[in-house]
């Protein structure tokens, strides 16, 4: 192992320039034999790197294009978008402006945000289960103590609730926040870290304590998660008519009712995160596209579609997603081509990360709109010329 | 809605130049006032993208670090290699360099894949359970016909095999492929729509399909990719030295071991989709660099950490991934920083996605390693402080 | 510890005998003070016990109530049935005697079994995952002298197939049996014991094996039982008239299919594993009326409900229990009043197992039809005061 | 249908009378020729039974053996007990009574009520998820009128708080009861029931409701109630001592400490409801001697084993046991042989369900500390004949 070369590393503020860039570049063409002229064409500044990357060496490149105009009639969103999406996929650009001029043509979307909630959670260790369920119940009186020492750490961060477990003699606890405008996964360890460190001085108990007992569940999904959020838990609802989707989609309203319940099953049968289409390309390429951290696409993905066949033939359709991790702050929303994505969708400058939650879930709704129609439409197209539509059943 | 303009596009190869894309930026200038001058700052060439993105405006900047060297003594990747992790998130790099070092010095990572699966899933509809259990059978009769039919369509995909459930009167079809170097997914698509529609021509049954049942489950993740793959099922796993561990992170072996029964429980508690640390994060980011489908991170964070204390007090570790995406061949392989980034690591050409798939979980592995003990190590240290080593309990 | 008095136990068949069981519960009442009269009136002769009971004292009497007839139109049950359900829940009968009416009178319930299987599960710990993988292979290739062996031990059992799963370096194993009219734990059990031993004897690989690694899921539910049975899985479903529904259960057929939706939804949230109302209430009462392992309900009550609503108005309603544990051979099916209840069912002798899965099955369907339309009409009912049934929303 | 032959009924109390019932096992003997000698042998009083059964027959001999002395520190359950367990699987009775031996061998068991919950979980729509919403916040301000409403319709019950989830535009509820020594099933439904119609009274918000959205989950598992209770979250822990363990077991405590960690990844692998070995076989034997809802044991089996290596070699063992619903008034617990077990247990009376579900916790210890270690000795035994101890692995 010795003898294999460490890539150059720089002190300090030396290691953020354009030259030690340059050096690592070259000095990865020596090992390896490959240039990387791509990868050292970017208009970052360098300098501007601490706090989003070590050893910053290049960028990659993503493409990105605008889909939209998508209606937006939320509380904090209002109004026409072009959503920036960062993404590989051919069609993914495609598909969601196909879904985002449809929901437009039907009135837009109304999104409305449910909470907020970002964690940390601790483990604490005791004696036995009663010394862990009688801390509990210590904690919950010292509530306004315990949020008091962890709020001083933040400006921000609010410290909402602590939600407890006892298993075994363990005692697993999830601290609760809210995070502004911020994704906030740092903000809530700080103020956690110094909030045990009190607890740990000033509570009657004895116990051991690891900042995280995997119940965060940070940069996992979880059913946790689905439940209780990590992020932001936000609604996206369309009235879809009849002939609109016909003539755009080519679907009928009664056949999407009829195949939400298929796909409702199989993911209840697969075990999925989520029992839509694929939420997950809208958020990633919107998340790459405004600076967002792409590892919590996991997290943000969990969601739930839910449909309904209204009297009138129309179709409500409505997409939650309950931990939908976004911010306007920090990260990598102020690195330059974030920045100017976040500013095309006017989400710049305080209290804007309750929009971009919106607008992200109005564009999954939009992409799970077409993709589901087009899945559908396939078959029914095909199927008609074997079976007809009067039969009861099969369907 | 009529009145909201669209942004303009140009009719086929004509769209994918760049002065469509310098067009396009103009005009969201226009409309929001912002311009775009970093959005527009790349060297990718548009007229390389269709099959990448629609309406090309620009690209997204997103720094890389190079972590490592990490060695790998896997089927596929033996040697040394410099891990390009395209992020934003401030110390990832570094935690992952911090554990690749470890690793290494420790012997290197062995990795191992398993198996190759990926799949699209129809679902029928019979008149009864009845017809779909035959139906069922009968394709079990008749694989090797399906098969043929399926493999027609491609030159590298090769259907393994189909698994069924009936539900209802439903059967839930997941068709599993290996696609070679590709991701695969409309490969299998592709194959699975012509073999539907030969079953549909040639089968003995009445039924009706749609294409996705959803329980692929694509760009989700789920218990179903858990236990049956999407992408590649890999192992790597390392024996850690215990003076190393000391030094290096801080830990005790013996506590690492504890740690980890302390974050099954939490895992399970939560219904987590991976009972380890991080994993996201080391895939999204090398994801990224490496050109492969940042919604795929969804099916592929899912995972499962093993470790053991072995009796000279060493420690075995270990992550499998059993549903990891990745490909050297399609998608977004070929754009220029990407396919840079994947030269360094020595994955172009033919055969090179399961060598991509164990740096993958090489990475991930010392990813989990770092973060993990530096959980524990913020435990230890602060502990000890108040709670001695030699009492029993509590820990 | 030393000085409290143990229970008294006789050597072999004088254990089993009703002097024995008095001795018990004259003890009992000296050291408690609690004589125990109706626990000592039975008539189930102790000399028989043996295989079902240890210490044996007395007995539990639990009420059995009859609800039918139930008109199945099954390959195996065929006909009107009386349905013997021991429970000491109030109105558990009288809801599954009106689900039954309805659904005879509705023309039956058609009843599917799909597939039978039992397992044991082994896990394998190799030096490495690539040695796992490779053993893995090896035992595919191996899989008639394996089945050979194992069958070797089992007149009824036999071995369908092997599933793998390398997880670090353990191989987690599903032996897969049908076992005839048994449940066949035991039977399993045995075969899987000595098929692991012979492994050990044969296979060119070193290896330390547990008889379960926990993933039988033995005495549990699981999304693995789900997907993989454990028992039979067996589908229930019956076409429901709009007319008699609303005449007997005061429910519209369209209200019960939005129903479905939301029910499903709820269970997704919740992380459930059965999407309809209470399969375990008749699969318990049932059991117990029949002899049936009662822990096996946890297995057992597993399962997924699906509707449509036809083109004339009608409902198609399903129950898939994909692990429904039962037998007619073994256990406690052969004791005094449980053999009676068998045969009440015509469920005695050879190949009856499958015939008492299809009458749970549609049993399941009768309860669940029942209280499903119960929980939604007295909503309807006050609903309609306040809301009137024009309005397109709120429903 | 309707020549099939309805069961005879009488009106009333006329029903629950000796001649009802004989004259049912007679009607059954003509239409099914099969006589009912046993079903026919009971002690129970027909007349008792109203709110128990419908249809009264006959009953369930279900075989009871005794296991004990079980020594428990509990704050409810304090000292040895005899535990009655009702069964007709062989081995079960011996299996927990050798548990029991070693548990009480090493100090007996410490068992903890941590809280309890019993709910209704109604599903409210509303116009759009923001009315849902806001509905939510007047909720939660309005929550001490709703538990005055609520909780005027018993004695026992007392409404703790009530949990909400918007999904789409319908808001998913959980009031969460404590309900004293009862189940409370019916009591929590009346109570909620009698909130709803006030809520649609008094609330300034239109919705409609059913009243229940699936999510209570009643009568199944699911990780809502292993996170949130459905009826008692009880933990019983105890320290096992080397020496016996070896003595008695035949294990070595390291070994079922690894063993442990084995178990854990296969629960996690299978989406297992229970990570332990069989707590369904303990809870559902203990739940028929006493009368509790055997269906019951569906959310009861839920629970998690944690375990930890001391460093004086002995081994600390738990299980939590999140959502066990026990009663010892209402339901079953009044009939005669049922009311005697639970006289055995000293848990007749006011305030003895607590005693009860320490109880059941820490038969289900013993139970899965002795499977556990008769899973892991079978291995042990015969791998030391192949393969040494002094091998660092594979193990």
């Amino acid at each position: 192992m010795n003898d294999t070369p460490r890539i150059p590393r720089r002190e300090g503020a030396e290691d953020y320039t354009e030259d030690a860039a340059r050096e690592r570049r070259a000095w990865l063409d020596e090992q390896t034999g490959v240039e990387l002229p791509h990868v050292g064409h970017y208009s970052v500044e360098p300098g501007t790197l601490p706090g989003n990357v070590e050893g910053f060496t290049g960028v990659a490149q993503v493409p990105i294009g605008f889909a939209g105009p998508l209606r937006i009639n939320g509380e904090h969103a209002r109004g026409d978008f072009y959503v920036p999406l960062a993404t590989t996929e051919g069609t993914l650009v495609a598909s969601y402006r196909r879904g985002m001029r449809v929901l437009s043509e039907c009135g837009g979307v109304k999104t409305t945000v449910v909470k907020q909630a970002m964690q940390r959670s601790p483990v604490y260790q005791f004696e036995d289960a009663r010394a862990a369920r009688d801390f509990g119940r210590w904690l919950e009186e010292h509530l306004d103590d315990v949020r008091r020492v962890a709020e001083s750490t933040t400006r921000i961060g609010r410290l909402v609730d602590i939600q407890q477990w006892v298993i075994g003699r363990s005692l697993y606890l999830r601290f609760n926040y809210t995070t502004g405008d911020a994704a906030g996964q740092n903000m809530v360890s700080r103020a956690t870290y110094v909030a045990n460190e009190w607890l740990r001085a000033h509570a009657p108990f004895e116990f051991r304590y690891m900042l995280s007992g995997n119940i965060d569940t940070d940069k996992k999904h979880s059913q946790m998660n689905l439940l209780h959020s990590r992020g932001r838990h936000v609604v996206a609802e369309a009235t879809l008519d009849r002939e609109i989707l016909r003539k755009r989609l080519g679907v009928d309203t009664s056949d999407l009712y009829r195949a939400r319940n298929i796909s409702n099953v199989g993911a209840f049968l697969a075990g999925s995160a989520n029992n839509g289409p694929h939420a997950a390309n809208g958020i990633a390429a919107l998340f790459l596209a405004t600076g967002q951290d792409e590892a919590n696409v996991v997290e943000s993905h969990t969601g739930i579609v839910m449909g309904d066949l209204l009297d009138d033939g129309s179709y409500w359709f409505s997409v939650t997603l309950p931990s939908l991790i976004v911010a306007t702050r920090g990260g990598g929303t102020g690195l330059p081509t974030q920045a100017e994505c976040l500013r095309v969708l006017g989400c710049e400058g305080d209290g804007t990360a309750d929009k971009l939650a919106e607008i992200v879930a109005a564009t999954v709704l939009a992409g799970d709109l077409s993709l589901g129609a087009a899945v559908l439409a396939g078959d029914w197209v095909t199927s008609h010329e074997r079976l007809g539509r009067n039969r009861p059943a099969p369907r």
